[in-house]
């Protein structure tokens, strides 16, 4: 989510949530931190959205009431998606949701917006031309070049041309792929490989796809078309989306070619099927991935199966994808993947194609946004080997404030508040890093609760210490060390009672963890959650 | 670990260990189930070691005593680590360890032991040609040729060769890059990009390597020599990797040139050091993992500093690399990997060199061994490819079992246990699908502990249920969710004496679980682990 501001006036660029990282355990999704925004709902003119992918839509019903429903505007495809995410949490209705036509300059008091088709792995992906009277400033969004896309317009070309004589102060522009050489291979290429593969395929076809990659799910369609096989679709958000695709126009199916995998015939010949499915990324509740642990209500897979993951792992799946495609191997399965053939495209820009846009555009300097800092970086790099000043290829990070005055952009040293809000089941930000970091001890060596029953008056034992475990041993397994444990817990409690003479409950449930927890590490080298509960009787 | 069986001789084949998969939550590592050999020992000859990584020599000490000690033979390097392994375990006396000359023929009662150097991205690995009255076999362990390696022979492509005349019932060849193309570059040209780095560096050079990759080490201290500049050491299995390979004379060093981290002086000049270091993995509690955090005793990272991971992310630690990556650019430091240059080589052989090793060998069947199951489905289908009929490129799993008869090898259908034996701490093999589960749901939702304390008689709660709760929920923060909690609890407890007549304990905890269980999920969509406990009074 970006910010721009100028006097009054506030337009927004995304709402997306990201994922969350490795260490936060149990948590769905991480939303932006709007507090900068409090008190400011009133400027807000607009959310701009680039395109319909959840890290640029994703966090919209969970904000858009707090920044008191501002109007979106976007895409067809992308009003669309922003629409089915706001239907979820019921509040289409308050919503003020426009789709642009992007000939058309729209005006927000004194910002003036205009968009650009670009390409990007969903269709109908715009960038952004935002004047104001201090800079005028281009957005990619997410984007690569692509000169025969398919069942797509290329970029704009000509459009981001003519921003060169408009003196863009500064260009915000994507750089996950700013590491990998060359020219982002077209789309058109994986047609081509994928229609191989589908024509020389002996038995069923099984595509995992993104679901929102719409222009390939359209070939895919044809393509099993054009080889007498019918489509049948497996997993919710592949339906979804090509539904929403459907209604909006964006797939054209001939009838009866697309249907839902619970329609596919008992016996229907293998050759003439193909089926899209979800869970290219490996999610381990993925259409796919019950298919690979033979779970998969219709689906049973076996030898003369050819299936494709038509994608590549995004950073941190790349052990689930290739666990899925180990357990479809294993099956008799042939498994295609961009290890084995190119049957799949990024949808970023390589470094030839930002050296493009910045020759394209022709700022005065360069803010590489998205992807991680290490890309931005190296982003940078690319903008200073161009000719951009060190200072004029301008890395900065979430809550920093770049400030362009008289069309010079300078990164500040202002910081607002841009802490991870964290989204676990229905909370919203109540999960912070006492949670996160009990859930990560617990995940290593479980929980151990000792329960200690003492006399209300004399607060001494009634009984021996009863502990009660989860995650750390097997009890009937580990008697001896069980019993060894209670009898530690009752030493070091009794000696509490001795060294704490007010019982001061805090002080006497902190010595006895440490206690046991010193125990526990010597005696079996692992270190659980430890809850002494001191129960008066 | 593989295990070869003529009649009264067992001949093992290294003995390694592997990290634990994603799910297995707490779990340090796991080590091969050695069920089938229980009752066998007497017959076990040897264990022959190809090289001294941990995946191939780690369960040493775990499995050796078991074993009853059987004699251990491996280079002389292999055989350093393994005693390295068995001294942290007060193993050493017992255990009988042979340096071999592998020139050498050994002879283990029917079983006859040729050795054969390879490449790999450790020194001193050997290939194992094993004859037997039913057939001969060969063993590459992990191998890469290069023509031109660094401080290393190159592989022993004539004595190879020379298996071609020997009747090669089976090739069990290494498949971990089976999916890779072309040739494994070669180490000489890694170094070639290092030393220009190291040339043109401004100030302090910080390099990240495996600590096992002394040939690359070797080279980096001669380089920093060339260049005026001295090394420091930090972290522990680098320093340990280093003298070991001192002693074994595997790294030569000029007096002074290497030291310890903590050997720096305060005011020595940047361009006059070369730091190496643990941590290419992006392990958390490294050397580099902690100079990113600003968090390391010796070394505050600064621009000007250039940082070299000079290797490639193991699949699974990819996040965990790129966040080291990030926290070093985000102070400032110029950081290079494998994407940037190729100051890294794989110590696999790729598609060419695996075919070129079966060309040498001309093996009657291929057994793809090492990597996962894809890859080794891919290496089968590069024999088949060369002219192995479908059932002579045999891809098999861990606890299946192959017949050598007459010189022909198959797969049966025996299947030998071979089950993941997981350590956890000090525990060996007490670590269990439900104490794994149970940290999954806590490491997902947290712990929630309902104490219910009742009549001993009646079995009335004599108070209200009190709840304790860690990874799951603020409780000063949602004081409506847990009186809610607490009524539910009590609701849940009299219902379920209501209905168990009996009181059986078992079912009244399930009762009561099962009741949190769905209002925690409706309520906030998270599901802790449950843990009601009675206490009688």
């Amino acid at each position: 989510m970006m910010v721009f501001e100028y006097e009054n006036d506030i337009v927004i660029v995304d709402v997306g949530f990201q994922f969350p990282e490795e260490d936060m355990l149990g948590v769905d999704y991480v939303i932006p931190d709007i507090s900068y925004l409090e008190g400011k709902e009133h400027k807000i003119r607009a959310i701009l959205i680039t395109h319909g992918h959840l890290d640029h839509i994703g966090a919209i019903p969970y904000l858009l009431p707090k920044l008191k429903f501002p109007p979106i505007y976007g895409s067809k495809l992308s009003m669309g998606l922003v629409k089915k995410r706001l239907d979820e949490f019921n509040l289409t209705k308050q919503a003020q949701m426009h789709v642009v036509d992007p000939d058309k300059t729209l005006r927000f008091g004194s910002f003036s917006v205009d968009w650009f088709r670009v390409n990007h792995s969903i269709p109908d992906s715009l960038g952004i031309l935002l004047k104001s009277p201090a800079g005028n400033i281009v957005h990619t969004g997410d984007f690569k070049f692509d000169l025969t896309p398919v069942y797509q317009e290329p970029t704009d070309f000509a459009k981001i041309g003519s921003f060169a004589n408009q003196n863009i102060s500064a260009l915000f522009s994507d750089s996950t792929n700013a590491l990998k050489a060359g020219h982002t291979l077209s789309e058109k290429q994986v047609g081509e490989n994928l229609e191989k593969v589908i024509a020389e395929a002996p038995g069923r076809i099984i595509i995992a796809a993104f679901s929102s990659l719409i222009g390939r799910l359209q070939f895919l369609i044809n393509a099993a078309s054009r080889h007498g096989r019918k489509v049948y679709v497996s997993g919710r958000s592949m339906s979804d989306n090509i539904s929403i695709a459907q209604e909006l126009s964006f797939i054209k199916t001939p009838p009866g070619i697309v249907n839902s995998i619970k329609q596919m015939p008992n016996r229907i010949k293998d050759a003439d099927t193909l089926i899209l499915t979800t869970g290219a990324q490996g999610e381990a509740v993925s259409a796919l991935a019950r298919m690979g642990l033979g779970d998969h209500p219709q689906i049973r897979i076996k030898p003369g199966d050819t299936i494709i993951l038509s994608s590549s792992p995004i950073p941190g799946n790349e052990k689930a994808v290739f666990s899925v495609i180990n357990n479809l191997v294993r099956l008799g399965a042939r498994v295609i993947f961009n290890q084995v053939m190119d049957v799949h495209t990024s949808g970023h820009a390589q470094r030839e194609d930002l050296k493009l846009m910045i020759n394209l555009v022709k700022p005065r300097s360069l803010v590489p946004v998205h992807g991680e800092i290490y890309m931005r970086h190296a982003h940078a790099e690319i903008g200073r080997a161009m000719g951009l000043s060190q200072e004029n290829a301008i890395v900065i990070e979430n809550g920093d404030v770049l400030e362009i005055h008289n069309g010079q952009a300078r990164a500040t040293k202002e910081k607002v508040s841009a802490n991870y809000i964290m989204i676990d089941g229905k909370g919203i930000g109540d999960v912070g890093a006492q949670i996160i970091m009990d859930r990560q001890i617990m995940s290593q060596n479980g929980v151990l609760t000792i329960l200690l029953t003492v006399d209300g008056k004399t607060k001494k034992l009634v009984k021996d210490p009863e502990i009660i475990t989860r995650g750390f041993i097997y009890m009937d397994e580990s008697q001896e060390l069980v019993k060894e444990t209670i009898s530690r817990a009752r030493k070091g409690y009794e000696a509490a009672l001795e060294r704490f003479k007010g019982w001061k409950r805090g002080d006497v449930k902190a010595y006895v963890r440490t206690a046991l927890d010193r125990f526990t590490h010597r005696k079996i080298g692992r270190n659980p959650l430890i809850l002494p509960v001191i129960i008066e009787v």
